[in-house]
């Protein structure tokens, strides 16, 4: 089956080794782990295991950086529906950007995208995800002091002006062949990406300098990136550098993205115990053999079991403990319903911490926002 | 030769009849005459003389407007350059409009649509003649109680997610056809015309109830209007209607359109009675007689002389002295040096008179803003 991954579309097995070419980014080898962990003085565990795994200008980013030039990072979440631990998985990792490069951050929630590109969907349950996600942005820890909220829609008297000046420099036939659209999307949706583009050099207008923009975001956002990557230093900003991450596997299975759409394929961070462990037990596709006896014999195969990737991608932060399981795993020493323990609890863990967080989040959510009530244009 | 008439471009000697019929508009009959005089007690000269000659749905705006269901005017300006007294024709009729019916006018500023179709236009350009525009637009003399002023990148925070609805039921391929964009046109000029429809239903949101639209336009910005025409009952609001004029005729001849970029075409605001006198002078096409012995023999031809013709238009309301300035030319009585002194005569004492206006008018600029400053959309 032939793979497709588009900003609004990932489907079939995807071969990540092929979508670097196809899409012309740049594998982040080791000399550039070297680099980045002199400046942080430690791997985020997403690094050490290649989750995040491309990148484009990272080289530049960090040199600039090391210049006193610093970067700010550019995120975002477009609502249409809950959250799920995929979604979290770049912000998790955007988080420690920030840490430790003590940099600001800017997150766009384009709520009029999922709006333009889904058939059915109505602005009104847009708005009625749109905050539920701001608190799960918030939950995720970041500095409020250093992290401004965008919402497309509400900012549009800022944005609205500048995503003129990209679209300007866009044609129809360049979205055709970047987003694979057609003559009969709608034309919403053929002006969005200039509206996406927005935030990579918005910090430079409102600070009256260029400043260097760094996007962590998972693969299928790169086409946006490669077209602004291309404008941008035409109206006189740099080219955004971009970190990029392969999807968290469903839990049905380790091709493809989860899908908030798709309930059984996903874990929210809403779920309950209760709803996780029936998630996990009954549709987290297996790695191991048949039958106890077979799969003490044979072992079982952590490469394809969802239940360890989960803890490889996000759960399992300790290597020494994930190798552990890994090879008490490929031995047949841990059984299947034995890892989904271990996942099970782990979730749990973290999605109660989580909630705690989001619950604490309400009161915060101006604090994100007082960028805009004080900026103006020039 | 050809004549093209799209929303941004003009060319050849336009054939009003094949235009009705190719945009798909109404002409003004007497009947329609008859009905508007019996609401305002007199007609405009401008309805008198067919200058305002098409519309759209004027019927039912009149019927609505007896069973008290009134309507609002929308019109705008594109600022780009200095006002010329072409553009000031149709916010003249609908001044008389506003007065005889007692409706709002919402005026719309889309400060992002020349840029985004004149290839080296610039922001920085547009926003210098913005605020001279608007300064001009007030001194028409709308009521500034019943008069609401729209800037699109300004109140982007309004508009843009109301344009999003719009533009979710047009493809590209409608306004490719409807406007003669390409696969070359930009993203932004693309998705422009949804930014001109939400005036249209914007108070209609912001009184949460459905208020009948009236456009006064000249023709050429038809193809807007017939698009969201077939949106705009989609979301729930009603077809806007119009009422639509030719066009002044530039100074260089009765066929056409007066560009503001071609400087020997037009008279603007801003021109002082010397410059009036050399422009009409030297350029004004005349229908008179190479000598004045064979025009006293021949007379002149009023229909192809633009002297007459912006005094028909504009600059002479009384139908007597026009009718003898009609006759006295073409029965060789009145020469085209005369006919000349009589328009120079009536554009000074005009523009004398509107830029008095237009002085005052810079004290009252943000009553025509209040509208933004006290409204939130739901």
């Amino acid at each position: 089956m032939q793979f497709k991954v588009t900003p609004w579309e990932v489907r079939g097995k995807i071969n990540y080794e092929k979508l670097v070419k196809e899409f012309g980014v740049q594998k982040i080898d080791n000399k550039l782990l070297d680099k980045i962990e002199s400046i942080t003085g430690e791997l985020h565990f997403m690094l050490r295991r290649k989750i995040f795994f491309a990148h484009r200008d990272l080289n530049w980013i960090l040199n600039e950086y090391e210049k006193g030039n610093k970067f700010f990072l550019y995120t975002g979440r477009a609502p249409s529906g809950p959250i799920h631990i995929g979604h979290l998985l770049p912000w998790m990792f955007t988080k420690w950007l920030q840490d430790k490069f003590d940099v600001e951050l800017w997150f766009q929630f384009p709520d009029e995208e999922k709006f333009l590109f889904k058939k059915n969907l109505k602005f009104e349950e847009v708005e009625k995800y749109l905050e539920d996600n701001i608190l799960d942005v918030i939950a995720v820890g970041f500095d409020p002091e250093k992290t401004n909220f965008i919402i497309d829609t509400k900012h549009a008297s800022l944005l609205y002006k500048q995503a003129c000046k990209i679209s300007k420099r866009i044609t129809f036939s360049m979205v055709k062949s970047s987003f694979g659209l057609s003559e009969q999307s709608n034309i919403g949706s053929i002006f969005y990406t200039a509206m996406q583009a927005v935030p990579a050099f918005l910090p430079s207008i409102l600070k009256n300098k260029k400043i260097p923009c760094l996007t962590p975001h998972a693969i299928d956002q790169d086409p946006h990136f490669r077209l602004s990557r291309d404008m941008l230093p035409k109206l006189g900003y740099y080219k955004p550098a971009s970190i990029q991450c392969s999807f968290l596997p469903p839990l049905t299975g380790v091709s493809g993205k989860m899908s908030a759409s798709e309930k059984e394929t996903a874990v929210y961070t809403t779920d309950d115990e209760k709803t996780i462990r029936k998630k996990i037990m009954k549709y987290a596709f297996s790695g191991g053999q048949p039958t106890v006896e077979e799969h003490r014999k044979k072992g079982g195969i952590p490469e394809i079991d969802v239940s360890y990737q989960w803890l490889r991608y996000l759960f399992e932060p300790d290597d020494k403990k994930l190798e552990k399981i890994y090879y008490d795993y490929k031995t047949g020493k841990l059984l299947t319903g034995e890892m989904k323990e271990i996942l099970i609890k782990k979730i749990s863990e973290f999605l109660k911490e989580h909630n705690d967080k989001k619950k604490k989040a309400k009161k915060n959510i101006n604090k994100y926002f007082e960028w805009f009530n004080f900026k103006s244009l020039p």
